[in-house]
């Protein structure tokens, strides 16, 4: 396995280090007794989590995804996801972490593979983009929908397989690979009918905690990544994030401490990695923390609206755009950044060939070493200014140390759901505008929603203008 | 002009609209009696905001852009900005709002002009990447400083120098355009030295408000985009952002509304567009937000820490990522839904070749028509949820548009600054991470600063630990 240690250090959440605005000793103190009921919680609940048993037993699901990646990359020349939110953002983790950053204008005997697109929206300009640079004949989708139910993915689903009979006729089929459940929903419906085989996202496995099963293992087998790395990262962090101790445990750390800060008033939780291949890997941690953890709570007889909003930032970039407020401004965030140790190139700040004047300084230097002083800079600074932090370093980008990042926060996730005593594995909260949708679009048996929305919501016009 | 109406409606911030929830009538007639003192504020103070300046009298500077755009286009291959915060965020907003969404991966003759990149960070994978993918001798480079001393861009810089002159020896001046100071600062030196005439950021003139000046218009002009559409929309918004009346004004109800909802303990804001091509037109927005309003306020005799922390979201992605939060979390949040009447394409979803079954209802409907419900069902579910939004349609995404968006927000952002009786044109927050930097990199004169952070900062053992 490649290096792929990551190092965990929460010491700036506490009071200690932030000039007494982080997490007071007495009630990190209080909140640690309370690891030995989230042990065994977790260890209880390790059924119902179908996910946990992701890293593990899928040599048949790897050898699959590896032979159909391997007919991808023999026939097509592009690969395209279809899919959104959970069934689109770990493809696209993966897909920035470990490739590339022009990984598509690239020749393709760099890539040593397909064009990856990952279409997690139903924009009709963006769609037409897409068409306007693949050949349908000449290109792999990849539909995921559990249910089959997701109107965007299933609009995208419908106007490619028009495109496909009209390229290609009968043989359409080639082109398609599909992700569903296991036995029921209208895609599965739709597959059996067809006679298609169809990967499966394993039962009780939610969209969001989905990635180590095909639903992003066919792109990492399509973009040629080490399958067996991802998964053995995964099962490591797993070992290590189901230990009792809390002093052994980071996520059991870091579900602690946030929950404590969500407690004292921190509703915002920043993602700040130091490396442009992370970005997307941050979107993949905003839907998992807000969609996990945002939650109306009933359970104590009255409604408790609990969620932490995530933030995607970017170092060094958005030291220029959030810093100034990050620094200055209130105390109601906890900011997570995230290092890479080692980054796979070297650049060199050269010696100027004319005089640079007051920053010549910088020549010798490389970009791996600014990157690196720019965010301990940023960390004493937040510090400094008594924001709650902490930082996780990553020795290099690879399959195995996603693995890791990948089950560290699902399992965070899953923890800080216990402490605030609310179901992670839901979202009820989305039906509402589901439904409102399916009213619009005119599907049958949503007449009196769409009655309701006729009838419209409280316009003022004192408060509406046109320019 | 192109259509370019952008009608506001703000209903849904009031309680009457959010189930009491939102800002309530008397509430908004105390703040509203501000307006008068707000306006005299904004008139007195349009020298001291020069970027008000910007969208006229500037036919010399469009000539020049223009100008140097054409030789761009005629000579080279690429066009690479290297700048960073304000200095980059404009062009990304413009190319990705007017331009094809796979505009680098387009035939030339269809761009009909060079492919295009913003490289606003110092992470030595993606400058490498990039390297990869352009010739240097090729490419035309932005370099964007106002003071010379931005680091990442200096070093940027300094790369490119030493490239272009192994490449192209003594001719290397030919690839470079600069902005930068009229006057003073590093880079102004080195150009004065070198006998390089530059760009100039007008005095007065802050990054996050400079996208209507060269470091802006050069991108906009290599683009081939409409500049005398870009800067008309502004100075039509202009027109309308200074009407004494605030039912006239939607900046003076932008800067009220929000403040209040400030008030109200509303420490988010959400900016939603239903458009892919406006994502990066969040991300302009949300420095304009951080940087400007979020700050330390001694004037009242003790420190208040204000601002707001923008998030940048997108439709219809994040209904699947954020949504669940939005509706059933904290009142902490105010969301801006941005919506497109008119797409530049339509893309409709035809009879299916199969038989889809239960998604049959979708056949015959557009993408077109889908974003749409998609807003509207989430705006609807949102607002039921009690939490204030406002919505803002653009009847088309061109220049005219995003002219008018640009200038709105800046308004929008003074008056709030204004009404919170802070300097939104300062950013004295990023000056400890700054210094830090130049200390960790071996600047000249920050030796003290360097002993400060070789002491570090409270570690905790408990708390730190390796996977």
């Amino acid at each position: 396995m490649e290096p792929s240690r990551i190092s965990f250090d929460f010491s700036h959440m506490l009071a200690a280090a932030t000039g007494g605005h982080g997490i007071r000793e007495e009630v990190f103190d209080r909140a640690a007794a309370r690891i030995p009921a989230l042990h065994q919680a977790m260890e209880a609940g390790r059924e119902a989590m179908a996910w946990r048993a992701l890293p593990y037993v899928q040599q048949d699901i790897v050898a699959a995804c590896r032979a159909a990646a391997a007919r991808i990359n023999a026939e097509f020349d592009n690969f395209v996801v279809f899919g959104i939110g959970g069934s689109a953002l770990g493809s696209k983790a993966l897909f920035s972490a470990c490739c590339h950053s022009h990984y598509n204008a690239l020749p393709r005997e760099r890539r040593g593979g397909v064009r990856f697109y990952v279409e997690d929206n139903v924009d009709p300009d963006r769609m037409n983009a897409l068409l306007d640079v693949i050949d349908v004949k000449r290109t792999a989708f990849h539909i995921i929908t559990k249910s089959g139910n997701t109107v965007e993915t299933m609009s995208q689903f419908i106007i490619i397989l028009d495109r496909l009979r009209k390229e290609l006729g009968e043989n359409l089929r080639n082109n398609l690979f599909i992700t569903t459940d296991r036995k029921s929903g209208i895609m599965k419906g739709i597959a059996d009918a067809e006679g298609w085989d169809t990967f499966t996202v394993p039962d009780g496995v939610g969209g969001r905690f989905s990635v180590l099963c095909p639903v992003g293992l066919l792109s990492a087998a399509v973009l040629n990544l080490d399958l067996d790395a991802l998964l053995a990262g995964a099962a490591e962090m797993d070992a290590a994030c189901s230990r009792p101790a809390l002093a052994e445990n980071p996520a059991y750390q870091y579900a602690l401490l946030y929950t404590e800060a969500m407690r004292m008033g921190a509703n915002i939780s920043v993602m700040l990695p130091y490396a442009d291949a992370l970005a997307p890997f941050s979107e993949w941690y905003c839907q998992l923390w807000a969609e996990s953890l945002g939650k109306r709570n009933d359970r104590a007889g009255h409604s408790v609206h609990c969620g932490q909003t995530p933030v995607r930032a970017l170092g060094v970039t958005d030291q220029h755009s959030q810093i100034q407020l990050y620094n200055e401004g209130p105390f109601d965030k906890v900011i997570s950044f995230i290092g890479v140790e080692h980054f796979h190139s070297e650049l060199v700040i050269p010696a100027a060939p004319i005089d640079v004047r007051d920053v010549s300084y910088l020549c010798g230097h490389s970009l791996n070493e600014l990157i690196a002083a720019e965010m301990s800079a940023t960390v004493h600074a937040v510090t400094k200014n008594g924001k709650m932090n902490n930082t996780i370093m990553v020795e290099s980008l690879n399959e195995a140390s996603l693995g890791k990042l990948f089950f560290f926060f699902e399992m965070a996730t899953a923890a800080a759901g216990e402490l605030l005593d609310i179901n992670a594995f839901d979202q009820p909260g989305v039906e509402e505008g589901k439904i409102a949708t399916f009213a619009l679009m005119g599907r049958p048996g949503y007449a009196e929603k769409a009655a309701e929305l006729r009838a419209g919501s409280a316009a003022d016009a004192r408060l509406m203008l046109s320019v």
